[in-house]
Parts: C-alpha cells; structure tokens; sequence
C-alpha cells in the first residue's frame, strides 16, 4: 500500500531519522513525524526536529513526553558517562551504554498507536547498520517480531486484516551512504544533531562515538559538515 | 525464576491491576508498581494506585505520564461517549469503543524498560478473559509474540539470556472469581477504581461496563462492593 496512505516516522533530531523522513516522501507515504521526548540530555534535538519536519513537509508533527530518566539505566538518560575518542572499531564490538532499556519498543509502540489513530500500518524508523551489531532493537529479527505483535495487538490487525510493516531503510546503509542519501534528497544537515554530550548553546563535542562517526562519514562523502563543533574538543556539560 | 526477583506490576488502580499485585506477591516477588497515567478521563484512579501500591506492600510505586490524548482515538481519553446501561453478553461481542489504541503494548514497553534495568524479566499485567474477547491486546497469543519480541529487544535477552514472562494470572478468570480472590488476599477493594465516567467527586455511574461487570461480581460473590456509586444511576461528567 503506498500512494495516499500516511505514515508514522519515528524523528529523533538527529541526522539519521532526518533521511528516514525525506525517504519516507520519496516512497509515496504522507509522513506523520513523532518525536519521543524521553528526558535525553540533547534538548536541542527536540527544536531540530521540528525545524525538520517544517523543511521536510511532514504531514504532521506531535512530540510526546515520556519520562524515562525515572528509572535511569543509560548514558543517555543520566547516570553513566558518555565515552569519547573511541575508533569506530571499537564502537562495534558490545552493547554501547547509550543503550536505553526497551527505547525503540517503546517509541514503535507509540508510533503504532497513532498509526493506529490514522488508519495506517506504516511506521519508519532510521535504526541502521552499524546501530545494529551494538543495540539489541536494531536488528532486523527484532523488527519482524515486532511486526508480528503489532498484527496481534491491534483493531486494525486484528479486524481490517492490516498487516504492520516497519519500514527500516538505513538499516544496511553505512552513515557514509547515509550522509550520501540525505544530499540527494536535500535534508537539511544543518538542523539535525547528533553530539551525546553538546554544550548548552548547541556546539557539538567531537569527541563521542555519535560525533565521530558523523564526521567520519561527512569527510568520506567530501562535503563539510554544516553544524558548528567546539573548536577544543574536550568534553563538558 | 522466583524468590527474590522483583517483577513489574501495571497497577492502574482498578481492581483487576490491585488483584494482580496481590498476587504477584503470593507467587514470591517483589512487586514494584508501574502505573501509568495516559490522560485517561478517570484521575482519581491514579490517588487510588497509590493507596493499593502502599497497602499491599509494593517495594517501589512509579507514576509514568504519557499523554496518548494527543491524538484520541478512545472513549477513555475523550472524544466519544461511553456507552451504558448493556447486558454483559452485549459487551463481549465487539472490540469496545474504550479500546486504546495499543495500549497493552505501550505499558508492556515501558514496564520492560523498567524491568530491564531491575534485572528481571517478569512482567504482571491484569488482562482478563472478558477483556479478551474484546480487546485484541488481551489475548494469549499477543502476550506470547510480546515475549518473543522482548527477548530479542533487550540486552537481558540477548546478553544474559533472560527469557521474559508477561504474567497474566486473571487471563482465564470470571470478573467474579477475581473478585473472590482479591477477597482471599485481603486486597483494598475500597480503593479501587472501574468507573469510565465518575463524577469529579469520585462516585461511580454504576451504568457503564465496568460498573455493570463490577456490581454484578460483587453480588455474585455475595459481599457488598465498598466503593461509593450515584444513587440515581444517570450519567454525567
């Protein structure tokens, strides 16, 4: 089902789920931007992801608090620090402690349920490749699961015959191919964040694996970097 | 795994939730209690989750606030009426209109989040065989394909091999069998909540569903119900 049909796409802020959103358009869906505000540190992700939105021309935009920092449990979420100046090796090799406890169960449930609301089955999330050797909920055997819960969950599943679809299109894309797929598709770059650990007025450490690897990728594709970075790179809040 | 696990307990301050905490207790784990408040109509349900959490001796209580008002879509968080005055086979035989939208599957998340980071693995929710012919997120099958999503989601399933439980004691009960175990195990009926429509003083309808069902429970178990109801029987918010 493509053509008229919305979709819900799951935007963060950040660089990834800015080129789900502009993909999204490109696959014939009517985006529908949900942005989770669940107590992370990078305030500033939440008015990216409006600016975003906007630019974009997503259908609508809805930002939802939930309150994750109640329980702890993550670097993103307080409680661990962020590490900084790993190689990208590195990164790959366990679990990172910027997992949140259940975060994309979480944030697809409640995109499914205002797909729901909207008499959809189409939910778009920018988990990607190198995500998923780290974070459990990025592999592609986490999403048929949770496909077929969604098919059991539902009125829409369940009466209208509505089969779930979690459409992941960076998920075997390396950020290089990413940043790639974004100029063709004219994301604008320059509202999305990524630092774990930005200063209060909004410069990026360059210094954490989500910095690094945004950069690394910026420098292989051979286009500058529209976001401002703190000129030291050590790390502060 | 039982003794001295704790497990996640949804109390949403009704009387099915309260039983469900009761029991969790008899089956040896520390109940720590999750409720979450999701703009539904009935407030006062949240003061009553406190009272039952403290009475039975939950080990921790936590109020989560995910406003699923945002985008409606259920008579409990507005913008349909909820109907009164039917016959309990009436109300089995069609999805209700209080269905909310992936309801089941957002508390399920959140409490495994939560369940995560506490080192366990078991959830307890009071989903129950009426419900079950109605509601699609209350049968068996969804809480099995829930569990098989979960173990692939989280760090516990993947890392430590935790296998998760969602527990749902009341699944195969008549309200009325509940209604006589939360008797057996001393549970507060006097501070549970079922009405949809309360008045703002907190006096039940007495003629929707959940009152019909409630009332016609207690009189089948023969003890009188000690929650407050409107003499005249008439609705109104």
């Amino acid at each position: 089902m493509t053509g008229d049909s919305p979709a819900v796409v799951l935007l963060s802020g950040g660089l990834d789920s800015a080129v789900v959103l502009a993909i999204c358009r490109t696959e014939g869906f009517r985006p529908c931007a949900l942005t989770i505000d669940y107590g992370q540190r990078n305030r500033l992700e939440l008015e990216g992801a409006t600016q975003i939105s906007d630019a974009l021309g997503a259908e609508q935009h809805i930002v939802l608090k939930i309150d994750l920092t109640q329980w702890g449990g993550s670097a993103l979420t307080g409680g661990h620090e962020v590490p900084t100046g790993r190689a990208i090796e590195e990164m790959a090799h366990s679990i990172p402690i910027t997992y949140v406890p259940a975060r994309n169960t979480i944030f697809l449930s409640v995109a499914m349920a205002w797909a729901e609301t909207l008499g959809t089955g189409h939910v778009y999330i920018g988990a990607h490749a190198l995500d998923y050797s780290g974070y459990p909920d990025c592999r592609p055997e986490y999403f048929r699961a949770f496909e077929q819960m969604a098919n059991l969950a539902t009125r829409s599943g369940v009466e209208e015959n509505t089969t779930w679809q979690i459409h992941t299109p960076l998920l075997r894309m390396t950020k290089q191919q990413i940043v790639r797929r974004g100029v063709a598709l004219a994301v604008p770059f320059e509202h999305t964040h990524s630092c774990y650990q930005p200063t209060r007025d909004g410069l990026a450490c360059g210094v954490c694996d989500a910095c690094l690897l945004r950069l690394a990728a910026f420098a292989a594709v051979g286009i500058p970097d529209p976001i401002h970075y703190r000129q030291d790179g050590t790390t502060s809040s």
